[in-house]
């Protein structure tokens, strides 16, 4: 049967592609919110869709669903508000008799996790999260080649995609709102490293501002280089000559994966394992929370033979 | 030379038209601001972009400019605020020495033009707004061949565009900011038919809320019988079936105009005359201006011969 | 044992008189919510108030203290926010398990008093409500004259309270925010006539704009003629003589009732009542609420016999 | 003849300062804005105040008054906003043909002085601060006793003032927003030492963090050891004993300076030497602001023997 979607944040950049997702998982999105009222995009997907710029209203409108006929009241609260604002977003969405889909990272701090987990056991609903990546059918492929031998990789992780002085003005450029670099662009890269090669044993980290982190961590099955960076200068001769304005890579053993394609409705495969009840909750996305958790609050450390080679230059 | 441009509003609705005339027109867009962050769009434009939430700091900006050397200053701001702050944003433009193009409607009501026109002959720089069905080839071509004859014509407008509830918790929903659904969705059509038709003699209104209005309109050399809504069941039974969600439909004499086509880029069209000098001014924004006015404000009329078939349903 | 309160609203015009009741009752005041910054009044009370601008954060310290120590945790939520956020933040207490002390009005419309009430059956939390006309001495004595008889008495409201042009620009005087004039400088006499006369019978309203109201409500022991304005020019002549702003009156059969003395610190009088268990819950806030939606809702009635005698100036 | 004066940020917490000057000197307030709508305090001034939440809406009534007759437009606007929008609201006021009184700091960085000087030529207008204590009694004395000799002083400054949390979540906690605790708090008290000593020849800054800075000062006729604070644990024995929750001493040679008398209305008195020509303006403004700014930018300085004794605690 087809479920009621409300959607925090529906004004923001990443909120089509859960407009979307739950357009074309059959479902139906009755409720947004946003800050902002700059949310024409709504006609896109439907003209029945209440909406509201305040948080509280839009709280009291999904207490009268939750108190009105079954088929009324909303089935999954999809977050997509800025980082910060993640848990308490799904708090509200675990109270109103939701479950949330939200989007990465479903927190900043690991400690947040925990009262998600009390809150959860509460109310019997459930928080899951976007990991798309480990939807990705050639990651997937990947994953199951490393998995059949106990070989210690070396990887190197390289994400650099330029953005204007607006990503600074903006929440995502505050530290205390979006976690930083490693955490609102790298997140998604470290959850798919411990997904494919295992735990984390401990971590390096050379450079931290605001533009860029690197660092090295090493996982039960790697040993992993990581360079990532939102300043266009960064990007390789290459890119540059070639007009792009993102570089992404990630080799292993020197090999590079191929995962540039198949990055279509990765938010939509997603939705449907997590309406099918194989979603990541808040057990899957722990991992990559703490590490950047660590790294986020880790010292610098001097160069020394392990640096990824984008900061050798 | 190419001139260097500030956008106000860049992260709503319509901005993207003008960043892409600003590109297209070979000019550089170099500082933008908006009260919400969300402007990653500017990404697809410049990097180089200085970006601001508070009007205040982005004035600072400009006036630094304004002393700076002559090939760093604002040559040209563009207006894509809410309607009730057009003309404030316009002064503000004027008078860090730069020119303006400013979204439709150029001002809500008619005696902010005059104080906008004063501050244009203090600073010696020029308000232009974006009329861009004057700019149409189709429109262009109708008007030449009506223009051959002083014949009094048969006009119906009707223009159903839906709008989810958004558009109603929105400044657009506010009359005192966008000055309603005639105003904010209509103006277009009445600067089109005062320059097909000539000028005002007459007005009724029929009909008047938050969704539609509709009325009688004397001009000229036409009698125009007009209806506007954002109620998606005032589409015409074959719109609906189609799936359609706009119906737009000028006839003259009870023949259609023709103007589906043509609509790309006239954002860039009007951005090109203005460059070239031939942009529309205060004067050409007044007589729509003020027919949105006084169709805001006049009486309701009770229904007679004239009204628009869809008012006699 | 002294309590835990946190404040949401602390910034308004209102809050002092809660900070000054939580202090003089013996309590503690340890964190603080406010949409605007400017909160210097806190330092008059405590330099240990953990201080928000942003509701969701406010939550997620709230949930936290509650996880914690019993010791730590917030035993009450002051609400003092705009009217039409009451409940929402009565909801945001009573979920992180503590009891509430609302301003009037409780809420705006008389349904949301319903989920209130389901919502304190799940959490076992309490929602009180400041209705100080009850507590206030002289009226506490009228109360008990009154019972004695079962008379019909006729009774005259005048309350006339200048306000400048800002209560329409604020919230105060957007309707669906504030209630309008019955309802946000109203809604305290209604429960005082409703507690003093009985409950209502019905009710006549002759006039309703956004300064001023006026009506006739027949109650089970008393007919009264009602008058309500921020307008000044509404003052009767001796009041703006003498330089008054307010105008205050209420007659009993003729007779003024004399209550213009002993309103220091009503609302201390109320929070010890209410931390003595003889608060002021939803049953004791639903008749004036429901008369003020009554009254709000009402078509306007020709002027007869009955009208509040500044109507028939 | 009276003047009419216009408030920027009047919800703020100094602005009843400015309405109280404005009224003590017999002028009128006719028009104020703030971001928040919770001005209750204007009708403790007058009923004719139009308010707006908007500057751009502000910025057209001005421009409006501008145009109308003589009597109707603002003489004089006062600025109490949020420090780093001084200077553009002092850039307002210009371009609409007002006079400025501005509260301290002018601004955060120099250079935006050069700004302001260049538009107050163009407009013909001028641009004064609140520099208060140059109007204190006891002060002007100090300064006349100082002036008969080329003596170097020995002086230390302290000026502690609690605040609690909420202080570092407003803009006043932002460096960006307010400059930090040496330009916010500190301000005055080196536009006194400079206008009592002479100019700066030399600077130190030991110590400087969101609560505290302290520092060394040589100017002409002074050695300065200062110390600033915003927290209550810096308060002296003294202090804490009797419950003070600011501490305030300036010592000339070892000498107590006595200031804590005569504070009252010190701004009433600024706004009088203002209104007859004798205010304190850009020039007067800038050796504090320069001082400030290069505190703010100082390298910290290892301790050596010129500390404030506090900072060897």
């Amino acid at each position: 049967m087809s479920k009621n979607f409300a959607v925090i944040g529906v004004g923001g950049y990443i909120a089509p592609r859960h407009l979307r997702a739950i357009r074309d998982t059959g479902n139906r999105l009755v409720a947004a919110v946003d800050t902002k009222d700059s949310v024409g995009v709504l006609d896109q997907y439907s003209y029945d869709v209440k909406f509201f710029t305040e948080i509280e209203r839009f709280d009291r409108h999904l207490e009268k669903l939750r108190r009105g006929p079954e088929e009324d009241r909303i089935h999954f609260v999809s977050v997509c508000s800025p980082n910060y604002l993640h848990d308490s977003h799904c708090r509200l969405a675990l109270r109103v008799g939701a479950d949330v889909i939200c989007e990465k990272p479903l927190v900043i701090n690991p400690w947040n996790l925990d009262a998600l987990e009390e809150i959860e056991a509460e109310t019997k609903r459930r928080v899951h999260t976007i990991l798309q990546l480990r939807v990705h059918p050639g990651l997937i492929q990947l994953r199951e080649s490393l998995q059949s031998s106990k070989d210690i990789h070396d990887v190197e992780l390289t994400y650099i995609t330029s953005r204007g002085p607006w990503y600074h003005v903006s929440w995502k450029g505050n530290h205390e709102k979006s976690g930083g670099v490693a955490t609102n662009i790298g997140i998604h890269f470290f959850d798919l490293l411990i997904w494919l090669f295992g735990p984390v044993g401990g971590i390096k980290v050379y450079h931290k501002d605001d533009d860029k982190m690197s660092g090295f961590i090493e996982l039960e099955r790697a040993r992993v280089r990581w360079f990532l960076s939102v300043d266009k200068n960064d990007l390789p001769e290459q890119a540059k000559i070639g007009g792009k304005t993102t570089y992404r890579s990630i080799t292993v053993d020197g090999k590079e994966v191929e995962f540039s394609e198949g990055f279509t409705d990765l938010h939509t495969r997603v939705y449907e394992e997590t309406l099918a009840g194989r979603g990541f909750g808040i057990k899957d996305a722990r991992p990559s929370v703490e590490l950047t958790h660590d790294i986020r609050s880790a010292e610098i450390s001097p160069l020394d033979t392990l640096p990824h080679p984008l900061l050798r230059k």
